[in-house]
């Protein structure tokens, strides 16, 4: 039975995991015969955002925690994650993904990748196995990945778009329903809530054949 | 064009609304041509709790400002919500229906409902028109009605199966992909969560039947 690494980076898309992604991902999943677990790391989140007005709260909030909200209390430190155990790692949008992941949210083409991340993302495409990724997510492997030309979706033309263009990946767009994937890299994308009017039996359509194609290699 | 109102209670199994099963009601409402409303009450919740460690934490949290990361922002106070506008409305489950919505957490068959929810519910029921509920939403319904015999589901025998039953309902045992439908009292009800095990796929496909059976009232 095949292993799979689900990487979350809090709950609630303007500070942490896309909710309605990360559930889409542990939905598809879940009608596959696969061991599923789920991870993030053990900081503190890079803001706080009331998600009714969109304003910065004072407060903290820990990734590992607020995650476990989704996870419904199953989850793990990201520093667990031992990469040769598992076949497959998949990763949900949301800001947090490029906040807490890493810095992309503020830094674009100039960001690093979380250190604990970005040895995993390494062990796992060093050895060929695959990796998913939806949304904004896909620019946590455009960092990560600087010295391969990956193909990467995160939708239609964005800012976004133009940053993982500068750092020498293939963009292609897509639908919310759709995915593109990267055969040479074993890399899965979807573009989800990068459309933010998209209706959501559309995104978890794109969701279900990106799972689909990952689970495929 | 049918317009359903869904009503939360926080983000997060132990302290909100279940995160899944309200993705789960937003996904399947998707895929028919309805309109669709979020509404949560603006009060403190009940508790806050690590969901990591399943502790109490003493920090406040507002029911509506953290269903606002399920409904992306675009939701409203349940006092805002005119019944008369609806044509359904449909309660997901997690404790925070059971403490942030009424009292049935703590005080079961003795508990008592939000006053806003319960004029909301009285109108609709007067009407005829339908109300769903997941997990132990159904509950917040047994409480609400306590001069009509409900018939309610939630799923196997249990505690709340028997406070249920104590307030003069009928439950009917179901399995997560099931539902029960009170044809009287246009009353849909399943499972869910209240199967802590069960694959998700298949609490989805119960909530795709529920909200599917609301809509053909």
């Amino acid at each position: 039975m095949k292993k799979v690494a689900v990487i979350l980076a809090g709950s609630g898309y303007l500070d942490g995991s896309e909710i309605r992604e990360a559930v889409g991902v542990l939905w598809a999943l879940s009608s596959h015969p696969v061991e599923v677990e789920c991870f993030a790391p053990d900081v503190n989140q890079f803001d706080v955002i009331d998600h009714l007005t969109g304003r910065t709260l004072g407060e903290r909030r820990n990734v590992l925690t607020e995650s476990a909200r989704i996870a419904r209390g199953k989850i793990s430190p990201l520093s667990t994650l031992t990469p040769a155990y598992f076949d497959a790692i998949i990763i949900p949008g949301g800001f947090g993904a490029a906040k807490n992941l890493c810095t992309f949210a503020y830094e674009g083409s100039n960001g690093s990748v979380n250190t604990t991340l970005a040895s995993i993302l390494n062990a796992m495409h060093t050895s060929g196995k695959p990796i998913g990724a939806a949304c904004i997510a896909p620019a946590i492997l455009a960092l990560n990945f600087q010295h391969t030309v990956l193909e990467l979706t995160v939708g239609a033309t964005s800012d976004a778009f133009a940053e993982i263009q500068k750092l020498g990946h293939k963009h292609f767009v897509t639908k919310p329903n759709e995915i593109h994937i990267d055969k040479t890299n074993h890399i899965v994308t979807t573009p989800a809530y990068m459309y933010d009017d998209a209706p959501l039996h559309e995104i978890f359509e794109g969701i279900r054949r990106m799972v689909a194609a990952v689970l495929s290699f």
